[in-house]
């Protein structure tokens, strides 16, 4: 096996080829100075603000959860002229309007349409889930909690919430109980730099994006996205009659210099008006793995600032940020010698195997100490980098929860989340009341702040052990002169590129020296040949030019590969029948 | 009090003030024949069928559900030309097209970046519900199951979904576990007239909504809708750039007549495109309670057909479709005497008093001896009427279970479902998997088809005890020359038309006989008074100008008053409040 000295840092076949300098370690290089509002202030602030609206479809926001320390800060700049000609003609909603009058003492309302909760046929609901920190399915199963919910659980003081509310009608930015955990959550790691910015509820990442689509983009628009981005944002995009343009990458992902040279060189009568809208996945991008530095982040958002972008920040795997890669040789044999080696960030991390068929594919565990380690650990999102309210931040509970709560989060300054609500209002409404009382229970009165991060030290752990074991799968047994790829440092895809050129039907002379007839074929009938030949040698994996933003402009050969779902065997095991197909295709046995 | 003999039977105020003959009680005048798919065909029907899909993400459609009667019956038209450019350019997701591959045995998918489920904190979710037929909160604490599901449930062999599957992605259609039930539902209930019918679940019928007024609206289009109308609809439309044409209503809702008018006169040079679709909400109308009968519903569908229109039929109070109102005076004292009576349909009622304040506001309670005979009864929807696929249907969970599930189901012909799939797939996805997994809980495990239409007559029941709540109170206490109502024969909403012309304010002389100074206020002035008078009189009803299709140009004031929310005795004291701030305001004290 080769040595995995010259590990590739850049996936070649983008538009930037030249060479780039990787930064250290993510968990060592970030210099963000982390919120002022920490777990240990959650309490004492609670104390502090009003009760909890709890209600039947009482108003929330998240300004009755900000931290006092908000109010100091400078307010975001207003975006009005931005506004797509829908979303600014977006009313407020009469009969919501009402709801306001529903606070006057004594008021019988006969206004709003609101089935009565004995007709709930559901009576409670309870949840078996793991206790901090003992979070896997064994621990679970010996020492997990249930936790339950009735109907009535606010009348009769166990809660501060229950299905009577839960499970009937509710406002748009979801309930009060949860946009809490939300609000406080996002200060706590994302203490953004403005004093006006607010969350709301969303029913997932994917509609949040295209509403986010739909409040600035008018048929014809450009909207700038990386050279490869998420497929489901460009089928969003699409029937919009929004145009993609993608823009350069290099393995950290957007290039600035290529956003700038994109905006600068613009020539708006030939195109028509100039890109208003950034989509970006800053961590563990899809399709291609690649994480912005802070550095890069910095630059992004600058250049985003000259041509006075918005930006939706899409940012799922953001907890997911890992330890670089270290392949089993460097690390040596760890556990066999009870070694244990510092990180750089000074806390030790043991290179513990951990059983089963791969004892070779482990890379040092990072083992934060506290979340306050982990947290100040991660890269800051592009949210914590602007002052002036630009960043639309997508969370989303599918990567860190689970997909099926439909649930997640946006953070964006007050008009836009105003904009925001006033389009839920009419569509998707807000979250499911179930996933919604579940994720509360769970997240609120259970774990708390310092459990949920904790979970996600524990999810960030797992996912950088299946990276680990991809990686190390792809040193053994994929062909090196032929497969390139990306350092993962977060996120669950991992990135190849074929050397397509080097593919028998992609040479000028046939087997027996003589010259071709017919054209070369394309580097996308090469991709669909190795697709197609993986898939009958037993792996499914997804093509880049699925990816790709100038459809069929691809130029390179690119498979994705996850390490999310599979198990470690499967995985081992459907990296090496790819890298058969590759062979096979390839003619090299 | 007066006697009320003379029942208003329309409302009047709308376009038409011709007097119309009011049909006989609805479950009696229904002459649809029934689905030939009957509740007892729906076992042997499953035995004879593929295995249900059960993997993640499993692909699955109403095609494999549908009974084999609906392959011999003509296929839905083809509405290419009608598609919006948005809907038209909707493209297949690549990943999504992908997995189709999974099928093939033995695969390892390397592919989608589904979570592995031992990531998601939920070892196990359980709901309390009650037992069929016995349904009532305290029933329910008595008899009531506790409905399990786990995680490895499948696997296990101990159930056909569970969280694996419910919490990680899905496909659009809904999960098929719960896509059996809703497509079973609707054959049983509907019957469908034409072969290639099919559902998908939606995330509640706001959402629905908008994405299906985005299937066939571009910007300036013209949208028709009743005259007065639910007022999401008219703020959903507005938005899109639709404009919305008001059709005339009497106490029967949507006058076809009208209809026809409007479409025959339409001068597209001046107004523009002549509409393509009609929003209707033909049974408990919101806001005017009006109830298509089975003539009307014929007679409006023709007219469709004639101007080729396309329908959305929002219907979420089908099934609460009620007895026509009998005031406590024709009913005479009932229990007291023991006696009972029969209904028009051939089923006994007993003329039962249910304890507490109100003895006299009870109707004959309409008990069918089966759900056959509950959904003979039901006057029939439009899907069931329509022969050409013209219909796209919403159905929701939110009034006969709770909208907190945010899950409801659209039925349609199967060239429209897949655009709405493939509009899902970029917005909300599906429903919350907690939703879907608990109502297929519910509803396929605990009570299966029978019990769930028990369960809908039980609500259904529930609800007309409240109407006659609402009624006889209002019959008592109202100043019954100032207020006139429509008989309210379904859903949840009390519409009153005050006879706004005998205001003080509007008289052309002042109080002591001097001609006033100024013009006389408007409609809306009066509205707003009494609106107002009625929250300082402790009582919040919705304003009928919030429902005006074609806003501003209301001459007529209306109240919408909601049975749904309050309790029995609210009801009745919200509208004794009501009545004492319109005689204040008409200085009748």
């Amino acid at each position: 096996m080769a040595p995995p000295a010259a590990l590739p840092v850049e996936a070649r076949g983008l538009t930037d080829t030249s060479p780039i300098t990787l930064p250290g370690p993510i968990l060592a290089t970030s210099s963000h100075t982390h919120a002022v509002f920490g777990v240990p202030d959650v309490q004492p602030h609670r104390e502090c603000c009003p009760p909890l609206p709890r209600g039947v479809a009482a108003f929330a926001s998240s300004e009755m959860f900000k931290s006092p320390a908000n109010k100091a800060k400078p307010k975001a700049r207003r975006w009005d002229a931005r506004l797509s000609r829908e979303s600014a003609a977006r009313k407020k909603s009469s009969l919501k309007g009402a709801a306001a009058y529903l606070k006057i003492p004594g008021i019988i309302s006969l206004g709003g349409g609101l089935p009565s909760p004995e007709y709930f046929p559901f009576e409670s609901v309870s949840v078996r889930v793991p206790v901090a920190p003992a979070f896997t399915e064994d621990e679970t199963g010996h020492t997990g909690a249930t936790l339950s919910t009735g109907r009535y659980d606010v009348r009769q003081g166990a809660s501060v919430y229950d299905l009577s509310i839960a499970m009937n009608y509710g406002q748009a930015t979801g309930a009060a109980q949860l946009l809490r955990f939300v609000t406080e959550h996002t200060e706590i790691v994302h203490a953004p730099r403005y004093a006006d910015w607010e969350c709301c509820l969303t029913t997932g990442s994917t509609s949040a994006l295209e509403m986010a689509m739909r409040m600035f983009l008018e048929p014809g628009d450009w909207i700038l996205t990386e050279e490869y981005t998420f497929s489901s944002a460009l089928e969003t995009a699409g029937p919009l009659g929004a145009r993609v343009c993608g823009v350069g990458m290099d393995g950290e992902g957007l290039l600035p210099k290529e956003l700038d040279r994109v905006l600068s060189d613009w020539d708006a009568e030939k195109r028509g008006r100039k890109p208003v809208l950034l989509y970006t996945v800053p961590t563990g991008q899809n399709p291609t793995g690649a994480t912005q530095s802070l550095a890069r982040r910095k630059a992004v958002m600058e250049v985003c600032e000259r041509h006075d972008l918005l930006v939706i920040e899409d940012d799922p795997y953001f907890f997911l940020q890992m330890e670089e890669y270290v392949s089993p040789e460097e690390r040596g044999l760890g556990e066999v010698n009870g070694t244990t080696s510092a990180t750089t960030n000074g806390t030790a991390a043991t290179n513990g195997h951990r059983g089963g068929q791969h004892p070779a594919t482990l890379s040092p565990k990072f083992k934060p100490t506290s979340v306050h380690a982990f947290l100040s650990a991660l890269t800051p999102s592009l949210l914590s980098l602007d002052p002036h309210g630009r960043v639309l931040r997508l969370d989303s509970f599918s990567k860190i929860i689970a997909p099926g709560s439909r649930t997640g989060w946006i953070t964006a300054p007050a008009q836009l989340i105003e904009r925001f609500v006033r389009h839920s209002e009419v569509s998707t409404q807000n979250p499911s009341g179930l996933s919604q009382v579940v994720l509360f229970k769970l997240l609120d009165e259970e774990w708390g702040h310092e459990g949920f991060l904790q979970w996600l030290m524990f999810i960030r752990a797992e996912y950088s052990r299946r990276r680990d074991v991809i990686v190390a799968a792809a040193e053994r047994h994929l062909p090196r002169h032929l497969c390139i790829w990306n350092p993962v440092r977060a996120g669950m895809f991992f990135w190849i590129r074929i050397d397509w050129r080097r593919h028998p039907l992609a040479a000028t002379l046939g087997p027996g020296g003589e010259p071709r007839c017919g054209p070369p074929p394309s580097a996308l009938e090469i991709e669909e040949r190795i697709f197609h030949t993986a898939i009958a040698n037993g792996v499914l994996c997804s093509r880049g030019s699925w990816f790709r933003a100038q459809k069929g402009s691809d130029s390179e050969v690119f498979l994705r590969l996850t390490f999310a779902a599979a198990s470690e065997e499967q995985i081992v095991e459907g990296v090496g029948r790819l890298a058969d197909a590759v062979r096979r295709e390839f003619e090299l046995d």
